[in-house]
């Protein structure tokens, strides 16, 4: 082992396996991992050569091999439990996507919830044994996130009781759906459904898209990849253009919405029925976002204590960059951040088994607050989280930008999280506008129950802030939100007042109102992180997590002083005091860093990264990568035989 | 022409090739850059699929090509002014690196200011035929920035007049180079010079890699690429490893520093002889984010007033998404900034030159100032840009994370630019030791000229902020950067005060100092946009381009708001009216964005995407680009016939 890196693990302050037992949920947990882990990594069959060596081809290929062998493990080794599976998977993939995330994630679910016991029948055994592999066909090429712009069309033929589905423009071809290029021979394709002359909005339809026997693409179906993109290239995104393709009309998820035989259309109960599974996904993207920014900071932070560079002193040894307090203020905050999204990603999923419970006793009443606080979350975590990653292979220097270091392609696989199931800032206005709603609902004499607490009239009056105390600390946090939350709707108001419409206000206002909701946000991450604290039992985790939550906290309001100082909650001489304190925090967890990288436990084999390595041997394994690449495989480049030489030659 | 984006054009309130010919520095320079352009886009030698379809080899490959036929056709044009050579080169490239930049950059001109006259004549011809290909090898594995800790070794043997070469360790190989990798048969190598059993520091020397017919590597020679990267795959970069490699006495750079026969080495008159072409680098990387930020703007824009998206009024059309306050508040800054950062780039080169005049004639006062500006402002407009670039990517949604979308390949293009030539934090920390120094001047009572005069005892006594008045912002800014170096200065005193040595005391404000300088930059790009736009003679022009400075400023003080109050100069009330300015200024250059973007000329070639196409046709062409993606050269991959297919057949 690098003695650097060695030493930094000789006196930790808090005991390693216990703050790992706690984000696992539990020493059970922590060994259940660690097992599904070993299964994946000692597996001979998914052993493979570094991924970024590989053409998009050959990365499908490998992710494609990859999913067959789990499908098979998944049954040989009898898993069942959906955690089980979930983590398994997850070591198989070493975190990245895989094509039949979506038959996994989407289309089964989509049967579960959506068939009816005929279709259930005739399509599920098939779908659970990957003879049928299915994707979920909503985005077109011109529409996204406003689904009732969708294009494609499904008529209804009461005449041969199909329908006859069409891309009708360039803009309605489906684009984007994983594993849909390649992989998949089935779809559940969203479509406006037109019958009896009447357009009765968008309804699901399982398609066929390539024959079970040759895998070709079925007549009127062009299918294909979408083509290289920045990451994700292990997965076939694919593009989907239906010509006339007839389907039987018990092809449509019919188990709330209907049409029967002669075309009359049967209307869903609720609009609400699709309402779960997005938030089920969200709450899953704030806890993968914690993971990725975990991985991160795990090879940015070892990599800075092997890493030396510069002398401070004349004379002396080059210092360890993270020795640096700029290079602490890049990382630790980060890795403070890290811990703040795992509790923030078990609160929200907590709170979404909450309140489906409610839901299934029939309860509705938080289901606005469940939507707008993991929508506002999900674009919360994920823009922190992308560029912590991209803070985090800067510092890493020039080894950074190289794929050994694994921080681009963590990168680029962990940057749709910004755009996919919610484009953020869409996201973040669609929890602004319930917290607009919450303010009305105060001003109309309604006492505000949940996060949004903190709107109601004579909430606290507050002492000053107290940069000591994490419990002010939140404090600020809440006092900024409200501030800017009754800022925004004042905004709004007097916008109206000018005679705008709501439309005009609302746009007009919209910088303000995403503004709004990140603080709202960011409240509700500090607040969290306080209180779960209270619940670690163990006193040495409770204790530097301690630490990691008030420099979370110090670091938010340095970050957004102008917020804290417009809200009034800050002072510019106290603000000099929350620099002094974060500056003494830094120094005093700089010696933790590598003990709390190490807690996250992630494994060589899924961390993907030479500058990462728990050995710290990071120099020579870079060296012994980059003999093996692609460009190394001969001596002389056959480009020099083709171009340069005979220009070279012509000179003479 | 999509009609969207027709529209958008038809009535701009300037004449955009009045911009456009400001831009290039006169309507004869913007004539010769686009017959520049028109011979390398003409050159049916130069098509090309798209790169982002080709494996890394490939890559290379191409730009093998395309490096052999430029530097055919830069004879046979007869191309020989460094200008026109700089524009053709870039429109051969279409901007992207290239594997001769530093045969190019580096390695002719070490040979022309550090070969003797012996040196020249038999190096230089060839070089320049490029029958000799260099690359200049300094950066090693476990050494950047810090280059006295290089550990790579020449020894020097009297008895047979020869350095001998060594790689020392594993962390000496050289890292890095581009073009070392494949492509470069000589190499200008930095190595400590041991002589006479001492050590006299660093030296350059010129190494043969390969040999002049075969292209082999020559014995002791360990050469080969890196591995691939985040971007800049058509380069090899490379590393060297040289094992007992011996090169005559006269293969050392001796114009300044010499060895003679017997070993006696003979120091160079002076250490700031490599100083010039730094500077001159970073001056280069300045201008080149402006034309990086003006290519992502472009593609931005011109998408977002292609796409549509939402209601924001029932019935009515899906809005174009530019028309959304967010989508205006993440585009039109950077926008503002593109423009901000093309007359810096243009100042830092005027500096450069005026001042390399007067260290011709003597006059070395000034090279303090024109160190620490340039490496102030290349870490900060190249932070600025890569953060940007990839704000401009997220605000295309979905197909912003297409490769099609060119904005992928910008971005890994232009990440580097924040570590190379000087990673940035380093730079900004030197600025910060110019800055830090000034102020102890000003305290020996010695008056500051140029930038730093602000510094200076009671400059002025300043009014309340004006947000509607630029000159006033400007003063904002500058007030701003007052405060915040010398509170860092004050900073370091009081940490000296308690007793801490020199480099404890600095190493414990390394960040307040970053801020310090990053204010202090931040000022001088708004004083000489504000100082530039004076010079406009055309009025439509000088109009909207005062618009975007007024924006440009407003938005750096939301920005960093806290700064600004913390300084005293912005109240709470003050800063509402600032960001009403803003919205209102959003809203007013919104009509402006096309044409603006359209002043910057770049040609749809150069553009190099689908999305920033100048007619709009972003739809068909997406579609068109993944068809001919390499995954769908046949209906059905590979990996079905070995993985997935006998899988399916194993569950019947």
């Amino acid at each position: 082992m690098n003695p650097d890196i060695k030493k930094e693990r000789e006196t930790p302050a808090f005991n390693v396996e216990a703050v790992t037992n706690l984000l696992d949920g539990g020493r059970d947990m922590t060994e259940r991992r660690r097992q599904l882990e070993a299964l994946a990594e000692n597996d001979p069959e998914l052993l493979s050569q570094p991924l970024s060596f590989l053409s998009q081809s050959g990365c499908y290929d490998n992710a494609i091999k990859r999913c067959a062998r789990m499908i098979q493990q998944i049954e040989k080794l009898g898993l069942t439990d959906p955690k089980d599976i979930r983590l398994y998977k997850r070591a198989v993939f070493c975190g990245r996507p895989c094509p039949v995330d979506l038959h996994l994630g989407m289309f089964l679910p989509m049967l579960l919830s959506q068939a009816t016991e005929d279709q259930l029948q005739h399509f599920f055994l098939p779908a659970w044994q990957c003879k049928i592999i299915g994707t979920y066909a909503q985005t077109e090429m011109g529409h996204g996130t406003f689904l009732r712009g969708l294009e494609t069309t499904a008529l209804y033929d009461a005449r041969t009781q199909e329908f006859v589905l069409n891309t009708p423009t360039v803009t309605a071809i489906k684009w984007w759906p994983g594993g849909m290029g390649k992989t998949a021979n089935y779809a559940v394709v969203l479509a406006q459904l037109h019958t009896k002359g009447t357009c009765q909005g968008l309804n699901a339809f399982i398609v066929q898209l390539r024959d079970l026997e040759t895998h070709e693409p079925l007549p009127g179906i062009i299918v294909g990849d979408i083509g290289p993109k920045f990451g994700f290239n292990d997965v076939d995104n694919g593009f989907l253009k239906l010509e006339n393709v007839r389907i039987p009309r018990t092809n449509m998820l019919m188990k709330f919405a209907k049409v029967e035989e002669d075309g009359t259309y049967v209307r869903p109960p609720s609009d609400k029925l699709a309402y779960g599974t997005m938030v089920f996904i969200r709450a899953l993207i704030v806890s993968e976002s914690s993971y990725v920014l975990a991985k991160a900071c795990t090879i940015a932070i070892r990599y800075s204590v092997v890493r030396r560079q510069s002398q401070q002193t004349p004379g002396a040894p080059e210092p360890q960059i993270l020795d640096y307090q700029t290079q602490q203020h890049k990382l630790l905050p980060l890795l403070a951040t890290t811990y703040a999204f795992h509790f923030i990603g078990n609160y929200v999923s907590k709170m979404y088994q909450n309140i489906s419970e409610s839901v299934d006793a029939g309860n509705y009443s938080q289901l606005n607050e469940l939507h707008a606080t993991s929508a506002g979350l999900k674009a919360f975590t994920t823009w922190v989280v992308v560029a912590g990653v991209e803070t985090c292979r800067m510092a890493c220097g020039g080894h950074g930008f190289s794929c050994a270091s694994g921080l681009p392609e963590l990168y680029t696989n962990s940057a749709p999280s910004c755009t996919y199931e919610g484009e953020n800032t869409v996201m973040m206005l669609q929890t602004a506008r319930y917290l607009m709603k919450c303010v009305r609902l105060v001003r109309n004499g309604i006492l505000l129950e949940g996060n949004v607490m903190y709107l109601n009239p004579a909430f606290d009056n507050r002492p000053r802030l107290n940069p000591q105390s994490v419990a002010s600390l939140v404090g600020a946090f809440c006092d900024r939100a409200t501030w800017l939350v009754t800022h925004a709707s004042q905004g709004l108001q007097s916008q109206l007042n000018c005679g705008k419409s709501q439309e005009e206000a609302w746009n007009s206002m919209l910088v303000e109102l995403v503004r709004a909701s990140e603080s709202h946000c960011h409240y509700v991450v500090v607040k969290t992180f306080a209180e779960e604290l209270e619940g670690v039992q163990d006193s040495g985790s409770r204790a530097v997590l301690s630490s990691l939550c008030h420099l979370y906290a110090l670091h938010g309001i340095t970050q957004h002083s102008g917020d804290f100082m417009q809200a009034g909650v800050l002072k510019g001489e106290e603000l000099e005091q929350v620099s002094k304190i974060l500056r003494t925090l830094l120094s005093s967890l700089r010696r933790q860093a590598v003990p709390l990288t190490d807690a996250f436990d992630i494994s060589d084999t899924q961390l993907s990264s030479v500058l990462g390595r728990y050995d710290g041997n990071v120099y020579s394994a870079l060296y012994a990568w980059a003999r093996t690449a692609p460009l190394n495989k001969s001596q002389v480049h056959e480009s020099y035989y083709k171009y340069m030489k005979p220009l070279q030659k012509s000179k003479l």
